[in-house]
């Protein structure tokens, strides 16, 4: 396992409760965090790399580093498969620096919090989670095959998309909303939290997330968020002038419109809009 | 009481449960929302207008409501208290048709849910919230005292400030949230539901939130919303900039700043960045 963070960590904990594997190995550069992982029965030693004899690699470091691990670990016998906010990007990334190996297993779990690093982990984290796997051309289908029933067995749902289809369905679900949270927030002290309610805290909790991972999925998956943010953009600038104009009625179908579309979360996915 | 949605009828629950009126009337123009509060026991009956010997009156309908509520009871010796989410422009338009009665006592609770209506209400909804209070140079000590002892009495700390600063600090810290959630809404498709993560859910909860109830806060606190807008646009022109530059770095300390007021969140309120 690279990476001994929430998502790496997480996983390691449900799959050593599901039996998964005899021995699960952290590769982790940030000494500390290594400790930590060991220490919280997440891993069963901390190594500098993959050892030849290993089945599975699990890649879960930050998303701009898995396409140098899936060079490095092309000739390598084991499954590999990563946790990447981004796939089509990380995808070409592999791609230009030689041909995609068929033991690569691309995912993406829809689970995870604004909270990072070894003592964020959970074993249930995937549980009831969806886990969006973006196969190529030549994925192996063995491969694809036994990565699906670990999500499974993590308790994760596994949906299947194209690379770059998910990229442009996540960054209006995923990258656009953080990078919005990010924004607003920079006009906020702390007065205004002073007085926050818990509207504030639901919207904002997304801002809390970390630079260190958000900032290279921007970057990764620019083209699609700078497409989602135009959208945005535009959107604003028609609720600009429905204020401006203080046309009361357009305001009102606006807000339902946008109340219709998240009432379809609710329905789509059987949660009460009231779920906290 | 007059208007018998999540917060009258909250406030009435809350108020019989701790035995501040003899007799709890109300106010509601619309019939079926009427049955609904009697049903529930949040009001004694269901009356046309304020009768003479009323003690208080809350006026707890739509922020356009409560100025001309606050000019038609100006001669009434019952104690007003309001809650809504915009003061100093209701103020305005209490003043544009006559002086300010002493005994209107300006509130705003700072709770609420994207739900509305009787079925909503719940008397624990002030518990630990924060009344922010905004009496005039006019307001009748006695009045003001008589109110913030009911807002405690519920449960809620009571806060005091200036009627125009607090539109200030509620256009950042409500009222541009719920319009970008708004915005932000209008590009979500079914698709985008189906693939929505718990991020997502928190973000997007306030833009489930009833049109009848923002339109008109946005109109009456428009000049402060503009001027949070404007914030708003300002930085995300900040963040589209960075992201075409792809200027990691510059990206990450962006990402931090946000992450930094929105852990003082945590600090401040003594809640965790994980609550939930």
């Amino acid at each position: 396992m690279v990476g001994t963070g929430l998502i790496g960590g997480s996983f390691a904990l449900a799959a050593r409760r599901a039996g998964l594997f005899d021995d699960i190995v952290g590769i982790e550069p940030d000494a500390e965090r290594g400790r930590r992982a060991l220490a919280l029965g997440q891993v069963d030693r901390i190594a500098r790399d993959v050892a030849d004899d290993a089945d599975a690699v699990l890649l879960a470091g930050p998303s701009h580093s898995v396409a140098p691990w899936v060079t490095r670990l092309a000739g390598h016998r084991a499954v590999l498969f990563d946790v990447a906010s981004v796939k089509g990007a990380v995808l070409q990334q592999v791609r230009s620096e030689g041909p995609i190996p068929a033991r690569f297993v691309p995912c993406h779990p829809l689970a995870g919090s604004e909270r990072s690093g070894p003592d964020a982990a959970q074993a249930e984290l995937f549980r009831d989670a969806e886990v969006i796997v973006t196969p190529t051309p030549v994925t192996d289908v063995a491969a694809l095959d036994r990565v699906c029933g670990w999500w499974r067995a993590v308790g994760a749902r596994v949906s299947r998309m194209e690379p770059d289809h998910h990229d442009a369905v996540l960054a209006v679900t995923s990258h656009l909303p953080h990078l919005l949270a990010f924004a607003y927030l920079q006009q906020v002290d702390d007065e205004h939290v002073r007085h926050a309610a818990g509207g504030f805290r639901d919207f904002t909790r997304i801002g809390a997330a970390d630079a260190d991972m958000w900032a290279p999925i921007f970057e990764l998956n620019r083209d699609a968020l700078l497409a989602a943010l135009g959208d945005l953009e535009t959107s604003l600038g028609r609720a600009r002038r429905l204020l401006q104009d203080g046309d009361g009625s357009a305001m009102r179908a606006f807000i339902r419109e946008a109340a219709l579309r998240r009432g379809r979360e609710a329905a789509v996915r059987g949660a009460g809009t009231g779920d906290g």
